[in-house]
């Protein structure tokens, strides 16, 4: 892992080149995987292949080039809320994986609504960006991990893009984008950079 | 991949044997690896094995029995500010790793002292939050990936454990905590349960 992690970077420039479908697969699956605050999973991912909606996002939410020459752009929407409903389709997929009538879940869902109304709409946001982030570094590590370029992208305007993409009336909001696609060596100044990491020491303090 | 995120789970009881050094030293490699806003880092962790420590940490932050159960407890620590000297020990770690006058960097140099004084304490902390997610996200994957238990934990009162550890003198905040150690299948009536997951049609729209 740690060779693929050194390979990996953040490409500027992509070359427009498709990541095969097993692939993408493959990274979402990684993601679909990744744990979160009680196994809530309070967010949706929007896996944009389409020229046109990245257009759409290049030219209304973030002018980086990565959006129109990469092969998959991955939207990570937070939930701006937690309704009943969703604690509620939760508890029944727990019920029928684990195989435990719902009455022996009571008190979870308890704590799981107790939870959710606890927190104001912008602490739900900041909560559910978190568990987008720790999402995002396994689509990340799942990417270097396959071969495929992975880059991170934050800098892009939220409300023109939860606009574009309807979030606000699905009570979501765009945390961050995840450009998946092949580097251009070519174009890409940093291709060939080394990597710049502060000292293992300065980053790490044992005790 | 994928086999090992299917194996892992947020061990709930942990039965008290060491991490390997090696293993410990992977998944710190790993996590020093993760990409970050700028590639700027905003966080230290600490990583404790001392159990007085621990102990403590249980007693005035967080009565989660992993923290006195596992191995290693890492405690990811965003900074509360961005201090001009950081950013000129960045500039610094270009400039020598890549072989580029600090001249050629003062653009850069300015955009990254622009950020950060354009955010409050606040945005700050949610920001190095962020990026602190996204590197516990590689460090869960790299436990997994080296057959090592390893807890996410939110929870804690982030108050009680920033004084213990002196860290509002250094600017830093707790921001989530992370447990590594091996899980106990006696104690643990998780150990053996199915995984519970969102489906995949639910958490993916392809557009």
């Amino acid at each position: 892992m740690i060779e693929q992690l050194k390979w990996r970077y953040s490409a500027k420039r992509m070359n427009g080149k498709s990541v095969p479908g097993d692939k993408i697969r493959f990274i979402l699956d990684a993601i679909a995987l990744a744990p979160s605050s009680m196994g809530l999973q309070p967010f949706q991912i929007m896996v944009i292949e389409d020229p046109k909606v990245r257009q759409e996002i290049y030219e209304k939410a973030s002018r980086q080039p990565q959006i129109l020459e990469c092969s998959h752009l991955l939207v990570f929407c937070g939930w701006t809320s937690v309704q009943p409903q969703q604690i509620d389709e939760y508890i029944t997929t727990i019920s029928n994986t684990r195989n435990i009538p719902p009455i022996k879940l009571e008190d979870f869902k308890n704590s799981l609504l107790k939870f959710a109304t606890s927190m104001t709409t912008d602490e739900i946001k900041e909560w559910t960006a978190r568990q987008s982030y720790l999402a995002l570094g396994t689509a990340i590590d799942a990417a270097a991990l396959s071969h495929v370029d992975a880059t991170p992208m934050e800098g892009f305007s939220a409300s023109a893009l939860d606009k574009l993409l309807g979030l606000p009336d699905r009570h979501m909001h765009s945390c961050v984008l995840l450009a998946l696609g092949y580097r251009d060596v070519q174009k890409d100044e940093f291709a060939a950079a080394p990597k710049v990491r502060r000292q293992f020491e300065e980053l790490f303090e044992m005790i």
